[in-house]
């Protein structure tokens, strides 16, 4: 009897200090922080105490949950798919922003700008349904691999935002994904990456119809924007879709800061932070002056609304994932 | 230890004798086809077993989770606003339809048409904050009445969907509404009504814009609309939110028969039903020729999609929930 009881308290001492929620994250200000507050609105009787239901946490994806350099993702996806069909689109060897692609002249496609790369999304995006098109991005993926890395997209997420996923699942908090990329697009993959089912993906998305051919029906897509998840659509599009303000979010952009500015204005206990890509030897450090992911004015808001500043290569005791065996 | 054994034993039969999960259906046809189809869904190992994630139910909300006649719930709530804020707006005493709405002419109202009630909506429903609105919304229901039943709206609801939402929800079903009423007008009451939460309510919503006000972040409604939800935009929004095809789906109209023919046109086992109102001694009789709830082209596709049409007279042994105690 006497060991069991030993037993009982070698068990629980050792979860108790064994468990760290964090591994990926070295031990300074933004851990401390994050725990604290998980601790504080979970703890029955805590004057911070936020209901199970209420327990809502947003996070951008593009740089803030997987690397978007030295593109965003779904553009390379784009690049590849205009690439494939080319063969069947002749006229594409003279057409703009297609030519460019085709040649593998990026200044030229980003310099077609908004219009440009909309018709490569109408091009590659629409004309199928939902099904089809998440086919083609699952294919893809298996694939496709990183410029820079060579790794799989899946494999270019950031390992501490595993974690903290996690950690807040484990803590009954709901994880949404509140990112500009395509609902569509993400949703083939993220249960698997995140963790994150289908319905709490809010992305961008094309207009759609419902059609019937030969008695089976179908959503397709249509070359036609309906909504652009960036900025201050970031906050009404949770709004919209989840109908409660978010108690945590994190972002790494300005098109984040509404959606941030809208979590930690609430009077409630609530917590935001940006993830600053300040580690130029292991991923790319790049803030207030870059075309994708720019950074500028969130960056100048954080001190006053007291967002954490997550430092990638302070706070970071790694980023990606280790090498999954294959 | 006999008594122990008799004891477990009489608790055990006593459960699977008088269990009966939808008390308010009489045994027949529909209770018994939706019976089986949640056991068959759900039970580990048959050919029907769905996964609890896809577990995806979705209904209508006016006429098929609680009565619409004499007139849908959001326009008795417009009607009576405008009577509250028509002291602060003189010039509706000869506007219409703001004119016919104080001289409670419905059908001057109604013949305004689209444009007409848009114009009450947008006066009732918009230039507030989301948070401002459902406070009207609540403070609304605890005093309006139903104007042939005298109860509080809330109270109109069919306790034999009651049950079936619960049956549902109680072998890991996932509810949603999906209603051509206003998402932002369900919100404030659908939890506590029919246990569904704000985030599982796809409804019709006006435009929205985000903005500071005094260092105050608003989601401020404006007089324009973003999404009728009826018709085939149903399961357009249904992708658009859940990107699920739904497994089970019920409605009362045509408006809903598209989410019908896109839940049961799945290959999968699928289940959808029609809540017909035949019952004009118990609440009102009508169909193919009602204003509201046009009830005609689903009807005729009923039998060969293999759709329940439930016949609130023959079906229901109640319908409306026993008045509760004050």
């Amino acid at each position: 009897m006497k060991l069991f009881f030993l037993s009982l308290l070698f068990i629980f001492s050792g979860n108790t200090f064994a468990q760290d929620p964090l591994p990926a994250w070295n031990d300074g200000p933004s851990k401390k922080a994050i725990i604290r507050f998980v601790q504080e609105t979970t703890r029955a009787g805590s004057s911070q105490f936020i209901s199970k239901e209420e327990r809502i946490a947003v996070f951008d994806n593009d740089g803030t949950l997987w690397s978007e350099q030295p593109i965003y993702v779904q553009l390379a996806f784009a690049i590849d798919r205009i690439k494939t069909l080319a063969p069947q689109n002749p006229q594409w060897k003279t057409q703009q922003p297609f030519k460019a692609v085709l040649e593998n002249d990026i200044q030229t496609v980003k310099a077609s700008g908004h219009k440009g790369l909309f018709e490569l999304i109408a091009a590659t995006h629409a004309g199928m349904s939902t099904e089809a098109f998440q086919a083609i991005v699952s294919e893809w993926l298996k694939t496709a691999r990183h410029p820079v890395t060579n790794r799989p997209y899946t494999e270019m997420v950031y390992q501490p935002m595993l974690e903290l996923l996690a950690y807040l699942k484990s803590n009954g908090y709901t994880n949404y994904i509140v990112s500009g990329g395509g609902t569509e697009f993400m949703r083939p993959w993220t249960q698997k990456a995140y963790g994150i089912p289908p319905e709490r993906i809010i992305g961008s998305a094309i207009k759609s119809k419902f059609v019937e051919v030969n008695g089976q029906y179908r959503i397709i897509g249509l070359p036609e924007l309906e909504w652009i998840n960036d900025g201050s659509n970031k906050p009404l599009a949770i709004q919209h879709q989840i109908g409660r303000r978010p108690v945590i979010a994190f972002g790494n952009s300005d098109g984040d800061q509404d959606m941030l500015l809208w979590t930690t204005g609430a009077p409630e206990p609530r917590l935001a932070g940006i993830i600053h890509h300040t580690d130029g030897a292991r991923e790319v450090a790049y803030d207030r002056q870059s075309a994708i992911g720019k950074l500028n004015t969130a960056l100048d808001l954080a001190p006053k609304n007291n967002w954490l500043v997550v430092d990638m290569k302070k706070d970071w005791r790694s980023i990606f994932p280790a090498i999954q065996p294959k």
